[in-house]
């Protein structure tokens, strides 16, 4: 076990300003791109990472924090965003998400004492008793599986510029999630 | 085939500043942590692209556009940061890599007419023929690929943290490369 509150949000907090970085100003084939049927573009990513910051981790963390704990949480809706799909740029995405992540941050470090709340537990829909040490883990961890993912989508937009050098691509050899 | 020099370019220069963002500051725990014995951190992952910038691209670029296309390329050694292991802190990496890739753009743009020089073609020493647009293709997702592995390395420190939610997070699905 690694997980210390100082060093999640280390991650929590860079998330949103490094995809501005990267994905701000670029190309629409870019930013279009995906990987084929039912998969999501860089643009989507960002909406569903909106999505989990106003849905998902912090009104989880205050279920169980509220010790109702023996009800599950509501469930969430992972494509939820490609319902509502909103027509505002990429840039206004990039700088809701940064805001709606700053607040969530400081929310955060007010409702978690370290000493006193990771072990405190919580009843998933799916998997049953979890904690909140395993809530904040995953919530870093899913940022990295959608950065992961953005990167993922634009390498596959090249699969076939790169000829012969596909074999030594590892990005190219990952499977859709 | 998507290539275009100009988009190729928008992801070839976020490259560094995406990563000093993403990398600048990071606790020692998620700096240095990796997937097991063989496998690298985030500081070995920038001195590979540092390397690569040395002698990759821009000299396997030159070597065809000096029409010596029926010798093979020098070859590339992929390990050769792990036997020069330099002691600058990983802020020092992150500029070096920003100045030599800025200094690569510009070389490019000089020595590439893309009507003109994108089919030219060289020898690979394990390939055969290979094209420029796949040498640069190449280039952009070898990024891509080192982008994700950074992303990769640092979820897998939380692999056990997370808990049940381990099944969601296609990241921790991935196989190391």
């Amino acid at each position: 076990m690694h997980f210390k509150m100082n060093e999640a949000i280390e991650l929590l907090e860079r998330t949103p300003q490094t995809l501005e970085y990267f994905l701000s100003g670029l190309s629409e084939g870019w930013l279009h791109c995906n990987e084929g049927e039912g998969t999501w573009n860089a643009i989507e990513v960002v909406e569903h990472l909106i999505e989990g910051e106003k849905n998902n981790w912090i009104p989880r963390l205050e279920f169980i924090l509220q010790e109702i704990s023996n009800n599950p949480f509501p469930p969430f809706d992972r494509f939820s965003h490609l319902k509502n799909m909103s027509q505002t740029s990429i840039d206004q995405k990039l700088q809701e998400f940064k805001a709606i992540r700053m607040q969530n941050i400081s929310k955060l470090k007010s409702l978690i004492e370290p000493d006193l709340h990771l072990e405190l537990e919580g009843s998933h829909p799916a998997f049953g008793t979890v904690k909140v040490r395993e809530l904040l883990s995953t919530w870093v961890v899913h940022d990295l599986t959608h950065i992961s993912q953005i990167v993922r989508v634009m390498a596959e937009r090249y699969r076939a510029d790169v000829g012969p050098w596909e074999e030594y691509l590892g990005i190219l050899k990952e499977t859709k999630h």
